[in-house]
Order: C-alpha cells, then sequence, then structure tokens
C-alpha cells in the first residue's frame, strides 16, 4: 500500500510502529479489510463483530467499538472510496512468545485507494487458476484473519498473469478451500456450497453474508468438504471478499462456466 | 523486548518502522536470535548463513553481509553481553499478498538484555511440559525461522509456571517436533537422535552447530520421526537454542532424567 493516502495508529495520524511491536515480531494480531464506498464502510456491522472474534480467538483484547467508530470517521472523511484496513496488534511486549500479561494492543486504521477493476469483468468472469501451495492445517488459527499470511504471499507469487484474477488452495488433504484472497462458492442441483473453514482458511464477512442471506431465501446452503472434481462439476462457480463483493469464476483450466440464472441470484445475496 | 537498548533500521538508529511494511501486514520476513558474548556476535557466520538461506526460501533478496557486518560492530560498542536479533522483510509494498517485483527489504538489527538464568540450571536440569498446540505440516515454510510465529505464541501462551521452562511441541501426525524456542536431542544407545524438520519446525543454528560436532567426533546421529515415547524412552534429552546454548532436561510429568556421562558430550559440541 505504497499509495495509502492515510494512516491513523492509536487514533493518532502516523506512518510509524514500533520495531518491537509483537505484530511485526511474530504477526501476533489481525486484520480486516473493508470497502469504502459513497462515503460508507460497507458491512461495518459484520466487519466489527468478526475483528471482535478474531481478537477472542488469540487471546487479544480488541479496541472498543467507539475507538473504531472514531477512527473510521477520520478515514472517511478523507475520500468517498477507498479501501480501509483494520489492524489489532498485541503491542509492544518483552522479549519471547510469551504474550505479555499487561499487553496494549495496537490499533491501526488505514485508508488505500480501491483498486479498479474493469466494469465487464462480472459478465466475461474471471479466470482461475490451481495454485501448487497447499494449505496447511492448524485448526486453533482457522477462520481467524491473522497477520501470519505467508502461506498467502507465497500462493499469490505462484503467478505472473494478469489475465489470471485469482488462484484456487488446497488443503494438505486435497479439499479446495478458497481463494488466495477470497472465498468459494458452487451451486450444484440446487445446493449452494461453500468449504468447510475449520482445518484451514478465512471465513470473511463476505462469505458469511451470502449463507445468511442464501438461508433467510431457502436455498440450501451446505458447508462441507469439497473437492476439485466438485469444482469442475458445479453448474457455477463464485469468489467473494469485501472488495470485490462477488466475482463469477468463467475459466479454470479447460473448464469454461458460462452465465446462468443463478449469477443474478449470488449477486443480490451479496449487495442486497 | 521493551527493554531493548538500541535499533537499526536500515542502518539508521530508529525505534519505528513502516505500517505498511510487508513485515507488519503478512509476516513477510525472516529472523536470527544471537547470543552476543564478551563482545562477540556468538556464531556469527552460521547465523548469517541461516539468514541467507530462509531469505532465499521466501524469495527476499538477503542484505549483503557487509551490512550486517556494519550493524552489528555498532551493536556490539553498545554491550558485551546481550540478545542481538536481526530482521529482513519484504519492506513497503503495494496493496494485496502479492511480492512487489521492485520490493526493497528491510534491514532490522536490535540489541536487548541477555535474559538471566540461574547458573545452578546445568546441574538441575531443566522442567519441560508437553503443549497441547500441535504444529501444522507445511513444507514449504518447514524449518525457515520466519515471521509467522503464531503458533508458538499460543503454544506459549498455554503455561504460566514459571518452575516449566519449555513447552514440547507435536506435529498433527504425533511427532515430536521441537521445544516452543528450541530444538530437541535425545540419547538412545549409543546414537544421537533429532527431530526431522521437514513438515514444520524451525532447524536452528545451535541444532546445526550440534550435528556437526557430533558427525565430526564420530557419534551416530539420526534426523528422524520421534514420538513422545521415544523422549520418554531416551537415556538423555537436551535442548538447544542460540541463546540458551543447551539446556539438560531433568523432568517431563513424571519422568526424570539423572545427569548422564553424554551431558558433559553434549556440552562440549555446542561450547567447543
Amino acid at each position: 500500500m505504497t499509495d495509502a493516502t492515510f494512516i491513523l495508529v492509536d487514533g493518532e495520524p502516523r506512518e510509524m510502529i514500533a520495531v518491537l511491536d509483537r505484530g511485526l515480531m511474530y504477526g501476533d494480531g489481525v486484520f480486516r479489510t473493508i470497502r469504502l464506498e459513497a462515503g460508507r464502510a460497507v458491512w461495518w456491522p459484520d466487519h466489527l463483530a468478526k475483528l471482535a472474534a478474531d481478537c477472542a480467538r488469540l487471546g487479544l483484547a480488541c479496541p472498543a467499538p467507539e475507538l473504531w467508530a472514531a477512527d473510521l470517521q477520520r478515514l472517511c472523511a478523507q475520500a468517498q472510496n477507498g479501501v480501509i484496513k483494520l489492524m489489532v496488534t498485541r503491542g509492544v511486549g518483552s522479549r519471547g512468545y510469551r504474550p505479555p500479561q499487561a499487553a496494549r494492543p495496537s490499533r491501526i486504521a488505514l485508508l488505500a485507494p480501491l483498486p479498479e477493476w474493469p466494469a465487464s469483468l462480472w459478465q466475461t468472469g474471471v479466470t482461475v487458476r490451481l495454485c501448487e501451495l497447499r494449505l496447511g492445517r492448524q485448526p486453533r488459527l482457522a477462520g481467524v484473519k491473522h497477520l501470519n499470511r505467508l502461506e498467502n504471499v507465497l500462493a499469490r507469487a505462484e503467478w505472473d498473469d494478469p489475465g489470471i484474477h485469482e488462484g484456487l488452495l488446497l488443503s494438505e488433504e486435497g479439499h479446495v478451500i478458497s481463494g488466495v484472497s477470497s472465498n468459494l462458492f458452487l451451486y450444484r442441483a440446487g445446493e449452494l456450497l461453500t468449504p468447510r473453514l475449520d482445518d484451514c482458511g478465512v471465513a470473511g464477512v463476505a462469505r458469511g453474508r451470502v449463507l445468511q442471506a442464501a438461508i433467510a431465501r431457502g436455498v440450501t446452503v451446505r458447508e462441507q468438504d469439497l473437492t476439485l472434481d466438485d469444482v469442475l462439476a458445479a453448474e457455477a462457480v463464485w469468489l467473494t471478499n469485501s472488495l470485490i463483493r462477488v466475482w463469477r469464476v468463467a475459466r479454470l483450466g479447460d473448464r469454461v462456466w458460462p452465465q446462468t440464472g443463478m449469477d443474478s441470484v449470488m449477486r443480490e445475496f451479496v449487495h442486497g
């Protein structure tokens, strides 16, 4: 984010953080990526709830909602549209892995420009590849958007081709888990399917919104183990995250998916 | 390391680093912990080699040896004894997991006081416990001392008792891998055994020194899968890292190990 326009650390405009912060030392923290649109942080209550839940998973004291609201207000004063990133780290601690008893978490909020995607991407759909890196199994961290993201970095480093929009990640056991920075949905025989994230992966806010909306509208939804064969056999495939909201997958290798009637339903789930 | 006395970032005395550094954003970097003793960085050539090797594993450009040597000289001018920590991160990059093409790595060197351990610890030996957290399998990162250390943080958070000196970590498959911040050696039937680290764990410099010294002196050494039963059945157990060098394990639960003749041999391997 060299192009970031505005950073707040503990509520103060600052671009630097202590070298000794455990966020840097050990990746001891969590983060959120949020879409700022027309001056509003999209899905803010969901993001706040997820941030608190992820902090709890690591035994981190999540800063109070009022503090985040104040940060958000200052970020939103800078631009109408953009990407907001929020981070909580365990702050500066004594030497060693042991989390300090009296840790004062660091609270970081930053605003960067929204990436530009062609407006036609929804019609054309996106092209995905299969990553070689397999996600390791770690139930203690699965689902959490923590700062230990080397697996994602190594997976994203696998391709250069700008025509590839996302890479699919498999678990060690060969289950499809997600994209490198997105969650995955399949449609098959009237059911909406998404991978179980008990062992690895990040349970994103967009994913949660889709699940809730689908259930509310009577669509059968299953979180389950899915294989690459399940993806190839699906009638439709989508990727979701808080920035893109939803992308229709048009191609994976030789497999091509045409647009279907479910695409607009899926879009409605995410936007509605 | 609130008690750190001196920090260099890219060769300049500074206590802060950019929030946008990928070391903080993603744990995209590696580190070393080195003992400063009598004004000298112990095992310096080994640490330099390991730092370069770990950078290569992540596709990071490791800063030149002359730069590290200059940093080291400035740190060593501050104290005769202490802990030196070196870090390399992928530096500030554009938004997203993709490693920037023209990344300029950040080089961090810091000096902190050496922890104080009772001089009697070698005679009495240390008490270890078994951690509940299991290390996830990730061959792409195994052996590397990278900045994604949440597993170690969560494992170290499992105990408070100051009478417990270290926790043993098992892999998912139930193999003993290491301590939370140390490598593990067993002695049994004339052979020195240490866990294989192809799937998880960190291959420390002290471990490498012991392996080399043992082989040079004609001791049979095996890197292999080891179980907790192997630990309990061992005639002697040791932990190694660059700060403690070697600790004799005296107790794990009900199992107690007396001092043996091999203890002094092991000490010689590490100190010699």
